[in-house]
């Protein structure tokens, strides 16, 4: 229950995805930016969530994506607890590193599965629970009901060698996206869609940026997602005139 | 097992998808061009296969083709009954008709999953095992191995509002066939996707055009089946140093 | 020449194309940002430029976009008046009346040279100078050198029936974007492409909105140029390792 | 002036672009074919142009495809020689050498606007008359009044660095062919595009390959132009209810 009517008016983020990059950052810039925020994680006990709680008093919740009905608590619990969420993002990439690098030949059918639930099939789970409560009410004065925002990886618009099942997740997140956003734009939804073609480096406590890859070093060369999250905040606040549905992210020197 | 020399070097074309449209084409115009045809289908008792069978031998697999172990099965019995396929076509689209026009907030999740298994899953199952069936044993002379061709449609480019489950198998079933065909082109398979941007009409018995609504009046405002499965051979037929990788048809009518 | 060691730390932006809406709205917000702006337009003396001018300071200048020496003389004049420009913006897109709604074997031969050296000839001219002009001299210390952005249209990625030569002006205008941010970001600077998929309308005098089609009702369904200049701002404030080459911009309304 | 009712059925075929990979070898099949050719060239008197006449009966015209009277003259002539062309192909794709891999910073504005008068403003010219030419007259009985195909390279989906004119006339051929695709396909005209994503080697009298680039050697990792001409016949043969727009050509090994 939010505490007070000033309270009230504070917008409500959610993010799905508990990462130390793209949601961290997220939740770190929104509540600097006087939202209220929330982040969903598999396991919300991690550190980089427990800071972020402490430092920020974000919420965290458990919240298996890719579960139906554990999709629908995170939304009831968040409404609950903090408001109905103007601005929600989905972070999750289903970018697994055993999926990689693999011949088409050699994948593992079940872990195809695994990747389309992981990603897409989550994605449309948060963005179908997302449409639902930002239209039901009234629709606010400038018409922009909220703002649902997939990240996604280059895959999603090539389909490189190697990693036909992140090919498969990518694109179908690309899709779904595109549907909603003609179909939610309409109604006063923006639906954004972000592929970022970089690795993502983030920056460490003692001010180094790191990488899920030991021992690459970090520099601009890697997405930074401190910026990554100043772009989707500026996407959140587009007027509905002039919305954008998609930008790709990539670092100066990428090649594409 | 193939029953002599001579039959042996005949092409072996196997069609996923036992539909009276683009599958019952393909396979009549296959079989026409001498090759030795076999067709997989959920059901292969119904009353298009059987005719097939009849009038011109076509061979006719009951495959479940979400299921792996099923998928291997047919990889397995066509190669012992007509010998290893050349040519492969996955023509299962998704495309349920209770998923059609459903708003996002409205669709089933459950649904949404099913669709996901249906298309673009079965289509890395069959994609997966072409693969190993056409890598396997010595590369022909002139270093064509075979041709896997992924039928899609126009939700496979773009995603359309009130269709989310739908954009989503299209366009995971276009990023498979684009990672499959960086991966395998220079291995000598050629991979094409083939999204088809329209309705598609059949050819009855009694010469009339026929379609799956009902009342709907069918000429060349459709897509003609027959027409598609040329496509498609002249597709198989291509040089390796001028591969098409993606054909959109659409009749001359279609608002694109 | 500026006027002093102060001045000269201000940021130069310079807008090519001088009409009401994206251009004139560039104008205003760059120079409340503490831009020193310079705008540029075959006739300076019209009215929109001339209310610039006095109220906010922004120098005016006559150029011919398609004439090199013009070009190259605007660059010269404005890093003379004002210093080397850190943002150009060139916002001149063909859009001809006489050029719509005319059957491709109507069109004159002469208005297609036309077209083309009007949107994209002027475009390479002004990205050419603009290129040269921010790889001159020492990288600052951010490593941005500066940011070309293209405004376009619609029609830079879909080409519509009975507007060939806009087609053709829009799509090379998007090719050479393309062609320049791969060859320029990694070289400092960022190269965005800006088709906006609307009508344009903008404010006028008394507060109502305006559109060059008379007697037209313009609300938030035209795109405001006023939120265009957001987001040109947004671009040319991200940081290096996140730009984004491509932004679509698009009425929540818009059918796409 | 045909010879005869028989020569007047023979359907007539126009190639603009006299060069020995795609011109050629289109000359030849479709003369082969039982088509009636025409090879419009700038300079008609080279060998291989002189050898398709003696060998083949093929007409030669010089043209200088960028001037709005040549190409006007063109079409008549081929009218009054062979009758209205049913197959028209515009295969110049301004690659000169002396535009690539030339920075945008040194590149001259002259050949720019050179380039854009030599591939996209010859491709509206041709594509004009055309259209013209086969819109006269009846509609023939199944509807297809004609094939207009505009070769391509892959710079007209891509911008490479070092090459911007070259990106701005590619994507120009590509954003008239999709205009003129979406204008003339519901009038009975299938307009096609072809990127061709490789280098181009032809064979030579000795039975060797060759190409442009002197000393390369030739074989199937080229783009063989034999087999380009078969795709266009396809092309030109397909039925109207699954016209392709859009067949990107690319060898096997390529890197895409």
């Amino acid at each position: 229950m939010a505490d007070s009517s000033e309270e009230i008016r504070r917008e409500v983020a959610l993010i799905v995805g508990g990462g130390p990059g793209v949601s961290a950052s997220c939740a770190r810039l929104f509540s600097q930016e006087g939202m209220r925020v929330a982040v969903a994680a598999r396991n919300p006990d991690k550190t980089v969530l427990q800071k972020l709680a402490s430092d920020y008093g974000i919420r965290c919740y458990a919240c298996d994506a890719q579960d139906p009905a554990s999709v629908a608590k995170l939304f009831g619990d968040v409404t609950d607890d903090l408001g109905p969420p103007k601005l929600v993002a989905h972070n999750i990439d289903g970018r697994m590193a055993d999926i990689f690098r693999k011949k088409i030949t050699d994948a593992d059918p079940d872990r195809v599965i695994d990747v389309l639930r992981n990603s897409a099939f989550s994605a449309f789970l948060v963005g179908q629970q997302a449409a639902r409560s930002m239209l039901a009410g009234d629709s606010p004065e400038d018409g922009h009901r909220g703002t649902i925002i997939f990240t996604n990886a280059s895959a999603a618009f090539k389909g490189y060698p190697l990693s036909g099942a992140f090919a498969m997740s990518s694109h179908a997140k690309s899709g779904l996206a595109q549907s909603m956003a003609r179909e939610l734009m309409p109604q006063g939804i923006h639906v954004a869609h972000v592929p970022i073609d970089a690795a993502i480096g983030w920056t460490q406590e003692d001010g180094t940026r790191s990488h899920r890859l030991a021992g690459t070093t970090v520099d601009d060369n890697m997405a930074d997602p401190g910026h990554i999250a100043e772009t989707y905040l500026h996407l959140h606040r587009q007027h509905r005139s002039t919305w954008t549905f998609e930008a790709i992210l990539r670092p100066w020197v990428e090649n594409w």
